[in-house]
Protein backbone atom coordinates (compact mmCIF):
# COMPACT_ATOMS: atom_id res chain seq x y z
CA UNK A 1 0.00 0.00 0.00
CA UNK A 2 3.19 2.24 0.73
CA UNK A 3 3.94 2.54 -2.85
CA UNK A 4 5.73 5.22 -4.68
CA UNK A 5 2.63 5.82 -7.53
CA UNK A 6 -0.07 6.66 -4.56
CA UNK A 7 2.24 8.68 -2.96
CA UNK A 8 2.76 10.33 -6.06
CA UNK A 9 -0.58 10.91 -6.16
CA UNK A 10 -0.90 12.46 -2.50
CA UNK A 11 1.72 14.87 -3.93
CA UNK A 12 0.20 15.89 -6.88
CA UNK A 13 -3.10 16.47 -4.94
CA UNK A 14 -0.93 19.31 -2.68
CA UNK A 15 0.98 20.83 -6.14
CA UNK A 16 -2.90 21.37 -7.14
CA UNK A 17 -3.89 22.79 -4.23
CA UNK A 18 -1.62 25.77 -4.17
CA UNK A 19 -1.43 26.50 -7.67
CA UNK A 20 -5.51 26.27 -7.55
CA UNK A 21 -5.12 28.42 -4.65
CA UNK A 22 -2.38 31.01 -6.47
CA UNK A 23 -4.92 31.26 -9.17
CA UNK A 24 -8.10 32.10 -6.92
CA UNK A 25 -9.61 28.99 -8.30
CA UNK A 26 -11.45 27.94 -5.45
CA UNK A 27 -13.89 25.31 -7.36
CA UNK A 28 -10.55 23.26 -7.91
CA UNK A 29 -9.52 23.51 -4.58
CA UNK A 30 -13.18 22.05 -3.45
CA UNK A 31 -12.75 18.99 -5.41
CA UNK A 32 -9.39 18.10 -3.46
CA UNK A 33 -10.92 18.26 -0.11
CA UNK A 34 -13.63 15.89 1.28
CA UNK A 35 -16.95 17.04 1.45
CA UNK A 36 -16.86 16.96 5.53
CA UNK A 37 -12.92 17.93 5.80
CA UNK A 38 -11.82 19.63 8.72
CA UNK A 39 -9.22 21.95 8.85
CA UNK A 40 -7.53 23.20 12.42
CA UNK A 41 -6.06 26.35 12.86
CA UNK A 42 -4.06 28.02 15.99
CA UNK A 43 -6.93 30.83 18.11
CA UNK A 44 -9.49 29.75 15.19
CA UNK A 45 -12.56 27.82 15.75
CA UNK A 46 -12.48 24.40 13.34
CA UNK A 47 -13.36 24.86 9.70
CA UNK A 48 -15.67 21.93 9.36
CA UNK A 49 -17.27 21.14 5.99
CA UNK A 50 -15.98 22.04 2.17
CA UNK A 51 -19.25 24.89 2.28
CA UNK A 52 -17.79 26.97 4.88
CA UNK A 53 -14.05 26.29 3.47
CA UNK A 54 -15.57 27.93 0.18
CA UNK A 55 -17.63 30.81 2.23
CA UNK A 56 -13.96 31.86 3.99
CA UNK A 57 -12.73 31.25 0.47
CA UNK A 58 -15.42 34.34 -0.76
CA UNK A 59 -14.87 35.91 2.26
CA UNK A 60 -11.16 36.56 1.80
CA UNK A 61 -11.23 37.23 -2.05
CA UNK A 62 -9.30 40.56 -3.24
CA UNK A 63 -8.08 40.90 0.21
CA UNK A 64 -5.19 39.04 0.57
CA UNK A 65 -3.45 36.90 -2.75
CA UNK A 66 -1.05 34.56 -2.60
CA UNK A 67 1.65 35.03 -4.94
CA UNK A 68 4.50 32.14 -3.89
CA UNK A 69 3.99 28.83 -2.13
CA UNK A 70 7.07 26.56 -1.83
CA UNK A 71 5.85 23.22 -0.31
CA UNK A 72 8.57 20.87 1.59
CA UNK A 73 7.14 17.54 2.06
CA UNK A 74 9.07 16.06 4.93
CA UNK A 75 6.88 12.14 4.74
CA UNK A 76 4.03 10.88 3.51
CA UNK A 77 2.41 7.63 4.73
CA UNK A 78 -0.17 5.49 3.34
CA UNK A 79 -2.14 3.26 5.97
CA UNK A 80 -5.54 2.01 4.28
CA UNK A 81 -7.52 3.95 3.08
CA UNK A 82 -5.97 6.77 4.75
CA UNK A 83 -2.40 8.68 4.67
CA UNK A 84 -0.68 10.71 6.56
CA UNK A 85 1.32 13.96 5.36
CA UNK A 86 3.50 16.21 7.16
CA UNK A 87 4.91 18.98 4.65
CA UNK A 88 6.79 22.91 5.36
CA UNK A 89 4.82 24.81 3.62
CA UNK A 90 6.08 28.73 2.68
CA UNK A 91 3.68 31.50 1.50
CA UNK A 92 4.26 34.79 0.08
CA UNK A 93 0.70 36.27 0.39
CA UNK A 94 0.14 40.37 -1.14
CA UNK A 95 -2.49 42.86 0.87
CA UNK A 96 -4.69 45.48 -0.66
CA UNK A 97 -2.20 48.11 0.67
CA UNK A 98 0.61 46.72 -1.66
CA UNK A 99 3.02 44.87 0.92
CA UNK A 100 3.57 41.79 1.40
CA UNK A 101 3.44 38.91 3.85
CA UNK A 102 5.25 35.91 4.47
CA UNK A 103 4.01 32.69 6.31
CA UNK A 104 5.58 29.43 6.98
CA UNK A 105 5.76 26.20 9.19
CA UNK A 106 4.69 22.94 9.72
CA UNK A 107 0.94 21.10 8.21
CA UNK A 108 0.30 17.78 9.62
CA UNK A 109 -2.28 16.41 7.33
CA UNK A 110 -4.79 13.34 7.08
CA UNK A 111 -5.87 12.16 3.18
CA UNK A 112 -8.65 10.09 2.36
CA UNK A 113 -8.89 7.73 -0.93
CA UNK A 114 -12.32 8.29 -2.35
CA UNK A 115 -13.96 5.51 -3.66
CA UNK A 116 -13.24 6.55 -7.17
CA UNK A 117 -9.52 6.39 -6.24
CA UNK A 118 -9.10 10.26 -5.80
CA UNK A 119 -6.66 11.34 -2.53
CA UNK A 120 -8.25 14.46 -0.94
CA UNK A 121 -7.45 16.13 2.58
CA UNK A 122 -9.90 14.83 4.79
CA UNK A 123 -7.91 16.47 8.03
CA UNK A 124 -5.55 19.15 8.10
CA UNK A 125 -3.39 20.99 11.07
CA UNK A 126 -1.71 24.40 9.87
CA UNK A 127 0.91 25.69 11.92
CA UNK A 128 1.72 28.76 9.80
CA UNK A 129 3.06 31.52 11.88
CA UNK A 130 3.19 35.41 10.08
CA UNK A 131 7.09 35.99 9.20
CA UNK A 132 8.26 39.59 7.99
CA UNK A 133 6.12 41.73 6.42
CA UNK A 134 8.14 43.85 3.39
CA UNK B 1 -9.94 -3.17 12.75
CA UNK B 2 -12.06 0.73 13.88
CA UNK B 3 -13.03 -1.85 17.01
CA UNK B 4 -14.42 0.24 20.31
CA UNK B 5 -11.31 -1.93 22.25
CA UNK B 6 -8.93 -0.36 19.91
CA UNK B 7 -10.12 3.18 20.59
CA UNK B 8 -10.27 2.50 24.02
CA UNK B 9 -6.71 1.98 24.48
CA UNK B 10 -5.74 5.00 22.62
CA UNK B 11 -8.25 7.17 25.11
CA UNK B 12 -6.02 5.02 27.60
CA UNK B 13 -2.87 6.30 26.50
CA UNK B 14 -4.59 10.18 26.71
CA UNK B 15 -5.24 9.92 29.86
CA UNK B 16 -2.04 8.20 31.07
CA UNK B 17 -0.20 10.56 29.21
CA UNK B 18 -1.96 13.69 30.67
CA UNK B 19 -1.62 12.26 34.15
CA UNK B 20 2.30 11.38 33.90
CA UNK B 21 2.73 15.11 32.63
CA UNK B 22 1.04 16.20 35.88
CA UNK B 23 2.89 14.32 37.61
CA UNK B 24 6.05 15.43 36.60
CA UNK B 25 6.49 11.54 35.20
CA UNK B 26 8.60 12.18 32.25
CA UNK B 27 9.70 8.59 32.22
CA UNK B 28 6.42 7.56 32.00
CA UNK B 29 5.38 10.26 29.14
CA UNK B 30 8.21 8.81 27.25
CA UNK B 31 6.97 5.70 27.11
CA UNK B 32 3.57 6.52 25.61
CA UNK B 33 5.70 7.83 22.62
CA UNK B 34 7.48 6.34 19.60
CA UNK B 35 11.32 6.76 19.55
CA UNK B 36 11.14 8.25 16.36
CA UNK B 37 7.93 10.54 17.56
CA UNK B 38 8.02 13.92 16.08
CA UNK B 39 5.90 16.89 17.60
CA UNK B 40 5.15 19.86 15.51
CA UNK B 41 4.10 23.58 17.24
CA UNK B 42 3.94 27.29 15.96
CA UNK B 43 6.74 29.13 15.60
CA UNK B 44 9.24 26.28 16.59
CA UNK B 45 11.11 23.64 14.92
CA UNK B 46 10.04 20.65 14.68
CA UNK B 47 10.41 18.49 18.12
CA UNK B 48 12.07 15.21 16.73
CA UNK B 49 12.57 12.26 18.64
CA UNK B 50 12.30 10.35 22.59
CA UNK B 51 15.65 12.25 23.82
CA UNK B 52 14.72 16.03 22.06
CA UNK B 53 11.44 15.60 24.49
CA UNK B 54 13.72 14.19 27.42
CA UNK B 55 16.13 17.42 27.02
CA UNK B 56 13.04 19.98 26.42
CA UNK B 57 10.91 18.72 29.71
CA UNK B 58 14.06 18.51 31.63
CA UNK B 59 14.58 22.26 30.36
CA UNK B 60 11.92 22.97 31.71
CA UNK B 61 11.63 21.33 34.65
CA UNK B 62 10.36 23.60 38.34
CA UNK B 63 9.89 26.70 35.61
CA UNK B 64 5.80 25.71 34.84
CA UNK B 65 3.54 22.75 36.27
CA UNK B 66 0.36 21.28 34.93
CA UNK B 67 -2.46 21.76 37.19
CA UNK B 68 -5.25 20.70 35.45
CA UNK B 69 -5.46 18.90 31.74
CA UNK B 70 -9.03 18.85 30.13
CA UNK B 71 -9.10 17.01 26.69
CA UNK B 72 -12.28 16.73 24.61
CA UNK B 73 -11.78 14.21 21.81
CA UNK B 74 -13.45 14.84 19.02
CA UNK B 75 -12.66 11.87 16.97
CA UNK B 76 -10.50 8.71 16.89
CA UNK B 77 -10.13 6.46 13.62
CA UNK B 78 -7.95 3.51 13.51
CA UNK B 79 -6.58 2.50 10.13
CA UNK B 80 -4.19 -0.40 10.02
CA UNK B 81 -1.09 0.36 12.87
CA UNK B 82 -2.42 3.56 12.45
CA UNK B 83 -4.59 5.77 14.33
CA UNK B 84 -5.53 9.79 13.88
CA UNK B 85 -7.25 11.20 16.65
CA UNK B 86 -8.62 14.93 16.64
CA UNK B 87 -8.30 16.47 20.37
CA UNK B 88 -9.87 19.34 21.81
CA UNK B 89 -7.30 20.02 24.85
CA UNK B 90 -7.39 22.55 27.59
CA UNK B 91 -4.42 22.90 29.71
CA UNK B 92 -3.83 25.32 33.10
CA UNK B 93 -0.12 25.85 34.53
CA UNK B 94 1.40 27.32 36.99
CA UNK B 95 4.74 29.91 36.65
CA UNK B 96 6.97 30.08 39.12
CA UNK B 97 5.93 33.68 40.35
CA UNK B 98 2.47 31.71 41.06
CA UNK B 99 0.72 32.79 38.17
CA UNK B 100 -1.59 30.55 36.53
CA UNK B 101 -1.94 30.09 32.68
CA UNK B 102 -4.16 28.54 30.42
CA UNK B 103 -3.68 27.39 26.68
CA UNK B 104 -6.10 26.09 25.12
CA UNK B 105 -7.05 24.61 21.48
CA UNK B 106 -6.47 21.31 19.01
CA UNK B 107 -4.32 18.95 18.52
CA UNK B 108 -4.35 16.57 15.83
CA UNK B 109 -2.29 13.50 16.67
CA UNK B 110 -1.05 10.41 14.20
CA UNK B 111 -0.67 7.13 16.68
CA UNK B 112 0.96 3.95 15.65
CA UNK B 113 0.94 0.80 16.87
CA UNK B 114 3.65 -1.03 17.63
CA UNK B 115 5.09 -4.74 17.27
CA UNK B 116 3.72 -5.56 21.23
CA UNK B 117 0.27 -4.15 20.58
CA UNK B 118 0.54 -0.51 22.03
CA UNK B 119 -0.35 2.41 20.70
CA UNK B 120 2.01 5.31 20.65
CA UNK B 121 2.11 8.66 19.61
CA UNK B 122 3.55 9.19 16.15
CA UNK B 123 3.48 12.99 14.97
CA UNK B 124 1.74 15.21 16.86
CA UNK B 125 0.34 18.52 15.87
CA UNK B 126 -0.19 20.62 18.85
CA UNK B 127 -2.45 23.99 18.26
CA UNK B 128 -2.88 25.20 21.86
CA UNK B 129 -2.84 28.83 21.87
CA UNK B 130 -2.30 31.08 25.39
CA UNK B 131 -5.17 31.94 26.80
CA UNK B 132 -6.50 34.39 30.00
CA UNK B 133 -3.22 34.96 32.69
CA UNK B 134 -4.90 35.48 36.15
Amino acid sequence: MNSESEKQKIRQVIAEWLRASQAGDTEAVLRLMAEDAVFLLPGQEPMRGRAAFAAASRASAGKVRLLAATPEIREITITGDYAYCWNHLALKFATPDGKEQSRAGDVLSVFRKELDGRWVIFRDANLLTPGKIT
